[in-house]
């Protein structure tokens, strides 16, 4: 059906994005630092930390499914058995290596897919159940459930079993130069993207009607590459609701006099770049336009503090002391690491911008500073993504950076 | 900024698509269900059974959260401060049933969001540390962490903990009259996307292009009604890649001489009806009309079983023994209970149309049946969503059952 030609196209450009041997240097990272914990065996379930090592890339995750790495040699990829047929498309792995689970242990209450995988982990050798043994598996990943790891547990005799503490994600967060221009297609997505949503915000619109336009765009991305989905739907709280974060859409119209919060991204390769405006609708109120002049005059203050030797304490205490001298205080993080990101998070659970996080900041790391102010029936929402360089930030999405006033 | 009567619209119509006595009903029959299992609280994570039962709905799922059902008296909603705050823009319940904790427990290697849920939880009065307190926890939900799940039972010296073995979703599975009118409307969104989908696959147009069509169409919705964001992105393997399931889209051309397999769901206020179809790029090989042919036979027999006092066994049975006289095989099961999703699964996790399910089917359920055959290079789906009335099924999505030819 298909000439030989175009498929080498496909499995090479398309499913693959990376070349292998960046795979093997991700692999040979997380290894090492394997070793320096002591770990003779990694569990991985988060979907970014299997794309991350693998390539592999496909919804399979409302299934139980993992990489297991052992402390030197291949890891192998465990998962439902339609899925486990074609993970090669994806993956780099060779079939030989890739398990699949028989279908008759999906959504049973006697049995579970992660007794299954621990029995053949056990058999195949990537994992050993001795004295002595350490197996760390991702106890805070969204698609490792509770069952899961009892069933892993309860397997486990002789092994010890402990909590990974998000060891491939820290090993993600400095990105390749192979990563960074990911990042950036990405970043023209967002950037398009968000342009689109602010010309399409308009009095009457329905808030759908809006999403249509963002979603339809996110899709066909920017300069022939097509954009891939987003690991959160656009989020566009409006009106009193704006004082909320993290609502989705509904079918009513926007209103002339209200503003509306706008959190989108634009992905490429599993790649994130979200970004945040806040549009008003009419002449906005004087407390709006104060608060959006103190955030961005804060924005820059934390943006000049991103940069290699900084802590996220540093970035967080700029933005602060800044609307701290217009009257105004925010309790939650500024920003948080970037990367690959799958639902229902594109945040890389690793650094967070804010007073707790004394990681040093480094060249190739990327973050999304996001300043929501979310106020008692109003809000304002800001954010700038970046890629940190040897002298500082490298805005991802360059729009300008102040509220959006439609007044006609 | 807004006037009152506006405001009210959105409270009552929009944000609450059902009355405060449906909720009261739904909990009724969760309070019943646990008073047979003994159950004292029951640790509610799984976003469509927050929904289900509380009206809750925002993107807030990648940080812990949940709803702790008490065996008498009001369930209380615990999450993240930030998202405590607005709860009650979604949510029936009253703001001192909403409990939010401090932003700096999230992503943290030391203290985790659980400890804080747990203790509050024993505070209020929702869980009790008592011997013979038996408390049940969803352990196979998407978003219950194997973390959260150790938090909780470190705080429970005494209790007992158990799994829910997902008493919500069981209660979920017959539809009110109300959520079947839910689900027509979603069903004429998936009719209408779906169409849509299938006019704009041809040869050259990018993957990514039809999604772009597929996603505005989505968010548009049906008769006014807007669309509401799918528990998974539209998924449309082709060519060789349609023998694997679940894989996403790339930026790659449709080609004449492949098919293409289309899996989408028209959503309305979180119900979901999920729909696929395959489009062949002009003349399909024999071997695929072949396929298409004894599916369409199977899933006629398939639905002419699906009607009260069946079982899934027996529905799976009928469509096995039709497409064996063709000599073909199907090892996954044919359907599942649909209804409320969210990322990442559309499912509702209790009735699988297979031969171990023996459950018996009663009016007010709804059913995915979905044939996917995943072949070595090539594959066929087709699916009928429908909801079980007294005399049989009703299809949500009355589209033509057959493989769709562009000769052109």
């Amino acid at each position: 059906m298909a000439d030989g030609g175009v498929l080498v196209e496909w499995e090479n450009i398309e499913s693959r994005p990376f070349p292998v041997r960046e795979y093997r240097d991700r692999l040979a990272r997380v290894q090492e630092s394997m070793a320096r914990r002591e770990i003779s065996s990694l569990v991985v379930a988060d979907p970014a930390n299997l794309y991350y090592l693998t390539g592999y890339n496909a919804w399979s995750f409302y299934t139980p499914q993992c990489l297991i790495v052992p402390a030197t040699g291949e890891p192998q990829l465990f998962m439902r058995a339609m899925d486990a047929q074609g993970a090669h498309y994806t993956a780099y792995l060779s079939t030989d290596l890739i398990h699949g689970y028989p279908e008759e242990l999906v959504h049973r209450p006697d049995v579970h897919p992660f007794d299954w995988i621990a029995e053949k982990a056990l058999e195949v050798g990537v994992l050993e159940d001795a004295r002595g043994s350490r197996v760390a598996a991702e106890t805070d990943a969204h698609f490792f459930s509770a069952r899961s790891y009892l069933a892993l547990r309860d397997r486990l005799q002789h092994a010890e079993l402990v909590d990974s503490l998000e060891l491939v994600n820290w090993v993600r967060i400095v990105k390749s130069p192979l990563e960074q221009d990911k990042m950036r297609v990405a970043g023209e997505i967002a950037q398009t993207v968000m342009q689109i949503a602010l010309d399409n915000v308009e009095p009457g619109r329905r808030q759908c009607d809006v999403v249509a336009h963002i979603q339809y765009a996110q899709a066909l991305g920017a300069r022939k590459l097509g954009g891939d989905y987003p690991a959160i739907v656009p989020m566009l709280p409006t009106g009193e609701t704006a004082g909320t974060p993290h609502l989705t859409w509904s079918d009513l119209p926007l209103r002339k006099g209200e503003a509306t919060t706008i959190e989108l991204a634009g992905v490429y390769h599993r790649y994130h770049v979200p970004l945040a405006r806040t549009v008003s609708l009419g002449k906005p109120p004087k407390e709006l336009r104060r608060c959006a002049g103190a955030v961005t005059e804060g924005l820059h203050a934390a943006l000049d503090m991103l940069r290699p030797g900084s802590t996220g304490r540093q970035v967080q205490a700029a933005f602060a002391d800044t609307i701290a001298r217009y009257g105004y205080v925010k309790e939650s993080r500024v920003g948080y690491s970037i990367g690959i990101g799958y639902p229902p998070d594109w945040g890389e659970r690793t650094i967070s911008l804010r007073a707790e996080d004394l990681t040093l900041i480094q060249p190739g790391m990327a973050f999304h500073v996001i300043l929501g102010m979310w106020m008692d029936g109003w809000g304002y929402e800001l954010s700038e993504p970046v890629l940190v360089g040897e002298d500082g930030p490298e805005r991802l999405a360059p729009l300008p950076q102040e509220l959006v006033v439609k007044k006609k």
